[in-house]
């Protein structure tokens, strides 16, 4: 497969769109296909959610008028077409590399990317910022939210729906329904939008409406036209009468891969004086057998052959497969085991197995991290022992459901937060915020396991304890230490000191605990420095005494994947600074700065540009020591 | 008016309810409702809210058996007819007092209250829990969420409805409706609530279906039977339909004052094999004529008159107050200004009269705090200048959004955070965790101001620089600072020192500044030392040079009304750690531990019994200061 050239080549923003002849349009999405297939299978990225909006993101620019009119892709991760279509085709090569295009809307990209995403549900919310600030403004932009099915069911989504028509005279929401968030969308609006869609609510009034023209005396006079009863009942009540409570006028559904369909909808719609929901219902990974065959596997993918789908599998263990076969034990072994996630369960390393073997006692409650927060503590409190698996990122839209709801009550929900530290997505997606808050909660466990093993340990001493909410909190991928690796066994609130040294302390949270080694190996043999090395373990309940004891005697650098404000440097800062003991005791942070926005592309990339891969930290720290010891002679 | 006698004595536990008559059960409702409007009236309360549920608690214990079957009441606010009728009548004089019950459902106060809350929109969630463990373990207790109309908009409560069927094969959601939640319930779902209750709905089915009828070719003769179709069509249509959509039968609406009604209801529906929502329509402040006709002033309120509902009003300025008077000087005079809050409008110090005057340039969302920050971002993206009124404990809602929408596309919303600092309401109220978060945010900046005077400098500023986004946070009620105090002119990212001194300084956010100079003048009085007293201003940026010209020379004690983890003394060891020239130095960080649950009580009891009264403070670091030397020499 190549390339697509030909038309495509030539756009160079949307208004070249509305020149185009309808036969034109359909050569241009077939082009866009495979210009998005090639690029994704070599640079990885969002395949299937992309394949799915080509129709719909060729028919929205060619009716609207960006970037004057607002279009706004909830999460952002289908925005390839439009990126294609806004002048960005000539980069698209350089998607989600380093420099690169951000595989995400960015408002600092394009005047077309009027808002950015990357976490779901929110740009209906968004759209209404626009939208009352053109009404506020006298203004006659139309200001259009694509949402998909799986984040329409997200909180923030919901609320600016209950808002919508109070708050705003226009709006156009397409509701791109696929059927599916990452995994298969879960609950009752998408069941209901299923039932729109197979025509089910419909037939369900005409068999209801007929039953009941039947029992009317002169019911059996009327019988044959029933149809035109049933044709005004219809548009009264079906499809979309629960969009239409809500004050939205409902249009659809809409086959997403008819383009004149598309067209001829979005320009009768575009000037209502209300809000509008357009259902418009698509097929994920379209026009890619493989994509469309397992959407699930091709949301997100890295790197693939492009004619078959097929791509080097990782070898060796990561710390979301040691999860998913953790859990599975759990659950075999304790009957009050139960699993909840929010839409990513495949990508936390709960596998199809595990959903078949316990379908009762696991839930995944779609793109709700919230609810499953809260419903996971219900649980707790009923007496059962909930394990959350959920991405260190997307956890920030629970912290408070953590606090409120979990901990000041004390309950035994398991937290694993997958994803901890950078990840190729970039800035909306990098786990590196979340213990600032999770540091500061009553009753909270914080554990950071350095390797697969020590996560199997952290997990099942966390289970044997059942004291209280605990957060583990890892990266995504392999820690790099050896399968044949053992961990010193687990005290609850002790640090695992990996080796002595004399001159400094590396204290490491985590996998970084590999970065500390490999420093540490570096300090000696290049610069003869002797590093001594600690795997934190526990951020609470630190081990304050085992911390003391080592910077008593010597500088301290910390090493983390997460900011260095509110995490493992300010907890070791804290204790130097109130501790007399300590004074003398210098303090060397390493992580991200928070003031600095961190970008997307290859994580080693990110690492080496600031500074913390080990021979970098090997020559800072050589440097830091150099300038201590000419201060203090 | 005297807190009623006789009955409510008698009840020690909802089992005694199974054995009154009805008249008995009327009479228990006149005692409850006097004694919650007596002890209100003394001791400061939820008045309103409790006054709308008092039938449904009643009647409620009466047909459930508690706590075997698990009632769920969303916030807790209301949950005072309830803890009377769950033997805690006895105590309840010293509800909200120090050391006294809460003021919210609380698992460690009672085993009838099995999930506590402070926050909205949870209940349904939990109640899921209790629900999905009932069916795993093969109980058969029954499980009720009492949710009121206002925090059925929140995203949680919508993210549990759409779960609900797929998870739960028995639930009862009690619809609390009382058209408020602080203020007026904002939205299409309360409008569609409304619109059961009044018939509007059914008003409006009956005119089309005549309508259609009539259409008919045999219409004519079938005119007669339009009620027989109506019936019918009724039932299936209206009222519930939109729940009916989500797989929740609707039953209702009942009134909420009708003991018989009520009781029957539960009855008939608490065998329900699938998921039910009861609508009680409740009038909140039933039974008390102030109350009634002023239920947002009555929702929550300090001491007053039992017979009229008068109150001392507070004399001289608030923070709240004066927010309100700045940001109705920004609304006038800056076009672009606009203002959102998540139904907590009066609270925040956003007056009646602003609200009249920019109808269009206000948005009250109801309890939705993330689509509040997402909407404040579309239109800080469109151009205009929100300014986000909202309390410091309802923020933690909304932290992925503070950082997702606003603080990565640095977009200058301006977010007033209320209620900062510990409240007499406890833990779940406390505004003491945000910090940590909060400050490892890019493009964030962070102001503390120490006044009301220094509140204006700053969001005067702040509006004037619209930079990116700007958190603001100060505590509930005043400053203690004289109205003709003037702060020093504002200089961004530069704190303001308010005195010197030579043996130590006093670093204090916000309103600590007064506490941290009455702490300076004890120490000089009292023990001769001379303490210099900075105000912070901005946590973010810090003012790092002014901060190290101290610390070079003396110890530093931080001063702040937040947990001493993620905030100012975080700040303030960070930067000690890691500097040399204050290596010497020692941190005598004051602030609240992060282990400890603060109760509820007057704030000054809690300040008192943990140390941070001024003169407590002046002996601690007395103490500290003199251990210090001790060790120096």
């Amino acid at each position: 497969m190549k390339d697509g050239t030909g038309l495509l080549e030539t756009i160079d923003g949307p208004d070249r769109l509305k020149e185009l002849t309808a036969d034109q349009l359909e050569k241009l999405a077939g082009e866009i296909r495979e210009k998005i297939i090639g690029t994704v299978s070599r640079n990885g990225g969002h395949l299937a959610p992309n394949l799915g909006v080509v129709e719909l993101a060729i028919a929205l620019h060619r009716v609207f008028h960006a970037p004057e009119d607002k279009i706004i892709w909830d999460v952002g991760h289908q925005c390839y077409p439009h990126k294609l279509l806004t002048g960005r085709a000539g980069e698209f090569d350089t998607i989600r590399r380093t420099g690169g295009l951000s595989g995400f809307t960015r408002t600092g990209e394009s005047p077309y990317d009027c808002f950015g995403a990357g976490h779901a549900g929110t740009a209906i919310s968004a759209a209404m910022g626009f939208s009352a600030a053109e009404s506020l403004s006298g203004g006659h932009d139309h200001v259009v939210a694509v949402v998909g099915d799986g984040a329409l069911i997200c909180g923030i989504s919901l609320e600016a729906l209950n808002n919508l028509r109070s708050t705003c005279r226009k709006l156009i929401v397409v509701l791109n329904d696929n059927k599916m968030s990452i995994s298969e969308s879960i609950g009752a609006i998408p069941n209901y939008l299923n039932r729109i869609i197979t025509g089910r609510n419909y037939n369900r009034f005409k068999a209801l409406a007929k039953m009941m023209v039947h029992r009317l005396p002169g019911g059996k006079n009327v019988i044959g036209n029933i149809q035109n009863l049933e044709a005004s009942l219809k548009n009264l009540f079906v499809p979309g009468i629960f969009f239409e409570e809500l004050g939205i006028r409902y249009v659809g559904p809409i086959d997403g891969h008819k383009l004149p369909e598309l067209i001829r909808t979005f320009e009768r719609i575009k000037d209502f004086t209300r809000p509008v929901l357009v259902h418009v219902v698509t097929e994920k990974g379209r026009g890619c057998d493989f994509a469309s065959e397992d959407p699930e596997h091709f949301h997100g993918t890295g790197a693939f052959h492009p004619d078959t789908g097929k791509s080097a599998r990782p070898t060796g263990d990561t710390f979301s497969a040691a999860f998913g076969r953790i859990l599975t034990d759990l659950t075999e072994t304790d009957p009050r085991v139960v699993s909840v996630t929010a839409a990513m369960a495949s990508g936390c390393g709960i596998t199809d197995e595990y959903r078949q073997k316990f379908p009762d006692r696991f839930f995944d409650v779609g793109i709700a991290e919230e609810h499953a927060l809260v419903f996971a503590s219900g649980l707790a409190a009923a007496g059962y022992r909930p394990v959350v698996a959920i991405y260190a990122t997307f956890a920030q839209r629970a912290l408070d459901c953590i606090f409120h709801d979990a901990a000041l009550q004390d309950l035994p929900v398991m937290i694993c937060l997958d994803r901890a530290g950078i990840v190729e997505d970039g800035p909306t997606h990098h786990g590196i915020h979340d213990l600032g808050f999770l540091r500061s909660i009553p009753n909270l466990a914080i554990l950071l396991p350095r390797s697969e093993a020590e996560l199997q340990m952290m997990m099942t001493e966390a289970h044997r304890r059942q004291t209280g909410p605990v957060v583990i909190r890892y990266p995504k991928s392999a820690s790099g230490y050896s399968p044949d690796d053992r961990p010193a066994p687990l005290e609850w609130g002790r640090a695992e000191i990996r080796r002595q040294g004399t001159d400094l302390v590396l204290w490491a949270a985590g996998r970084e605990t590999k970065t500390a080694e490999e420093t540490a190996d570096i300090l000696k043999e290049k610069y003869g420095i002797s590093a001594a090395v600690v795997n934190t373990r526990f951020l609470r309940p630190f081990d304050r005494e085992t911390f003391l004891s080592f910077a008593e005697h010597m500088p301290v650098a910390t090493l983390e994947d997460h900011v260095k404000e509110g995490g493992l440097a300010s907890q070791a800062a804290e204790l130097l600074a109130e501790s007399s003991a300590a004074s003398r005791s210098r303090l060397f942070p390493f992580g991200w700065s928070a003031g600095e926005i961190l970008p997307h592309g290859k994580t080693a990339d990110i690492r080496q540009s600031r500074g913390m891969t080990p021979r970098q930290i090997a020559e800072t720290l050589t440097e830091y020591l150099k300038t201590m010891s000419d201060h203090a002679s």
